[in-house]
Formats: C-alpha cells, sequence, structure tokens
C-alpha cells in the first residue's frame, strides 16, 4: 500500500524536517524558521554520505524541498513584509531564478558551485529584509523600493555563472554554526555579516565559469 | 554572464508560468491561480514534445514548480482558510506527501500513475476547500477539522501505491477543460465532480502496483 517507504532513508527525513521548516516560515511569516532550513539542509547531504544511502530519489527530494525553503519561504517574507508592485515583481523574480538554479544544479556535476547557491540567496534576502525592518536604514516607502532590487540582484546571482566555493574551511564553518545559533534566538547581525561576506567574495573573486 | 539562457526551451517558459501562478495562489489567498497552473503544468509536456525539446533541465524545472504550485498553495490555503492545529498539521501533512511523491515520480518510469498526481491532489484539496466555505456543509468548526483530515487523506493517496490513469480520452479532457474554465469564472462545482470522479475511480478500481 506504501511501497514508498522502502525508498525513503534517514536521511530523506533530514530533507524533509527542512521542507517542514520552510513551509512554517511561511505560515509565521518567520524568517528564523530559514535559518533552521539550512541546518537540516546542510545536514542531510552529510547524512547521505555517511550512511550510504546517496539515491537519485534523496536529491530529487533535496531539490524540491529545498525551493521551497529558499525559494517561497524568503519570497513570500519579502512580499509579506514590503509589499506593494516593486515586492511582487521582486518576489516572483527571485523565485523564479531559484527554480532555474535548482534545476541546473540538478544536471550539473561540478566541484564548485555555478552561481550563488540557493541556500545563500535566501539567506541574503531574508539577512536584507531583516536589516531594514530592524534598523530603518532609510524610511519604510524607500525600503520598499531597495529591497524589492536587491532582491532581484540576488536572484540573477544564483542563475549567473559566477563560480562560488561549495565547502568553507573549518573556522568558517564554524562562525557560521555560532552565526546561526545567535540568528535564531533573534542576534541576525553576525550571520548578516556571513552572507553578505559570502555573496561578496563571489562578486569580487568574480571568476566565471566559462 | 547568464549561460543559463542556453538550456531554456520554450517549454521550460510554459513551467515557469506554472510557478508564478502558484506562487500568485500563495501571495492573493485565492484557488483560482491553482486551476491555472494546472492548466500550464499541462501544457509544457505537450509543448516539449511537440517542438522537441524534452530536457533533464525541464524534467527537473517540473517537479521543482509542481511543488510550489500544487504543494505548498493549496497547504498554504488550506491553513488560511481553516487555521489551527489540526490545519496546520494536515498542511504540512499534506506537502511533505506531495514533495515525497514528485521525488517518487522522477525516479519512475511507469506509462501509468503511481499514487494520485500531485495537480490531481491540490485539485481535489481546492475544491474541498471551496465546498465548504461555500456551502457551509458542517459548521466552521466541524469543517476545521473535517477539512484537514480529507486533506491527510488525499496526501495519503498521493504516496500510496494505488494506479491512476494517465491519459484521459477525448471527450473527458473537454469536459475537464470546460470545467476548468468555468473555475476560473468562480462557479467551481463542475471542476469538483470532475476531481471527485477521478479520486474516486482510482480508489474503486483499487488497482495496486505490484
Amino acid at each position: 500500500m506504501f511501497k514508498i517507504k522502502n525508498i525513503i532513508t534517514i536521511s530523506d527525513y533530514v530533507t524533509v524536517i527542512n521542507i517542514v521548516f520552510g513551509m512554517l516560515a511561511i505560515l509565521f511569516q518567520d524568517f528564523r524558521f530559514i535559518y533552521l532550513a539550512i541546518v537540516f539542509d546542510a545536514m542531510d547531504g552529510y547524512v547521505a554520505r555517511k550512511t550510504n544511502t546517496v539515491s537519485d530519489f534523496g536529491a530529487e527530494l533535496d531539490s524540491i524541498c529545498d525551493v521551497v525553503s529558499f525559494g517561497v519561504a524568503p519570497a513570500y517574507l519579502l512580499y509579506y513584509y514590503f509589499e506593494g508592485t516593486f515586492g511582487l515583481i521582486a518576489s516572483l523574480i527571485f523565485l523564479i531564478c531559484g527554480a532555474l538554479r535548482l534545476a541546473r544544479f540538478g544536471i550539473l556535476d561540478v566541484r564548485y558551485f555555478v552561481g550563488l547557491p540557493i541556500p545563500a540567496g535566501a539567506l541574503i534576502l531574508s539577512v536584507t529584509c531583516e536589516l531594514f525592518l530592524k534598523y530603518n536604514i532609510v524610511n519604510y516607502n524607500l525600503a520598499s523600493i531597495i529591497v524589492p532590487i536587491l532582491a532581484i540582484i540576488f536572484g540573477l546571482l544564483m542563475i549567473s555563472d559566477i563560480r562560488y566555493p561549495k565547502y568553507p574551511n573549518k573556522i568558517g564553518m564554524i562562525i557560521f554554526a555560532i552565526s546561526l545559533i545567535l540568528a535564531l534566538f533573534g542576534i541576525f547581525e553576525p550571520l548578516a555579516i556571513c552572507a553578505i561576506g559570502y555573496v561578496g567574495y563571489g562578486i569580487l573573486k568574480w571568476d566565471i565559469e566559462k
């Protein structure tokens, strides 16, 4: 009756937790669930390799869950908090770019990332929204134009040919992990610095896939 | 800079329209965008075959867009309109089942559908919500329990081994097309009958994949 359970492995359960957090971000309009989804997205690949359960099914499921947590969720929150025509257009463009990025990732096989990875795209968009909402960098009307423009730029970075490194070094990983935990407690500024640093690194290095 | 445009074909643009309508269903809380997404989901495969542009990229993109339009959108609208703990749990279960269904579809290669296809799952959930909202079949408090239970059943049908026919006959297609158009103008009852008929057909025939 449910033979599908025979192909679901332990790492797929971790992937399912990722999509659940993505959906909770949408249902409760909270960026922190996106940060939690990033944790479980990083874990599923690790668990799959460690338990020797890498599968086509798992790879498919991963892309399907990622578009929810890192495409729909941040795009929805962008429109939810900044509204308006600009917010709507940017929300749709970000999501489309995210979907295209994931589909290309599914057919490419390279040691580095071509284009900003979608979890990083979701992260930079989320922290950008949070920075503008918390610090009122500019007034709300202006932010409703600037944040959508930034969202479109992040979207285009995802479908660009700019190379991004795949695995950060150990120190980078530890700093990122601590920043993520702090963000879950509402202190998202260190995570914002990590995100801006990673996105900026790719742009400054400007190493384009030939 | 954007080499990805070389792999995007005409049918992929149709797929992108599908995800846009799925996102609009979420942003504007309107089931009719899900019905529109179904139209474009049916079209992209047709266009890909007619223009000889069937590709791995297109297949990946299709699953990625389908989870948004037929997983997240109806699950979101279920929670949006029926709220509460039951609504939340059912929303998450429906989405998880949809994601698993799509991942399995990506690795199977059969002439019929194993489990209720996700567009049909989205359709039956949408018309169920609309029926309960419009006709007040039971009072709202009771509907907030019954509709989530039905949503979970639809989710389980998607990951079940029940076989569903892939292509309806021509008369069936025409009836379905007319029902879809009527639903876009707010008359969703014929579409509801189509959806209940298709879902019921699979259950009554009870032809389980060995």
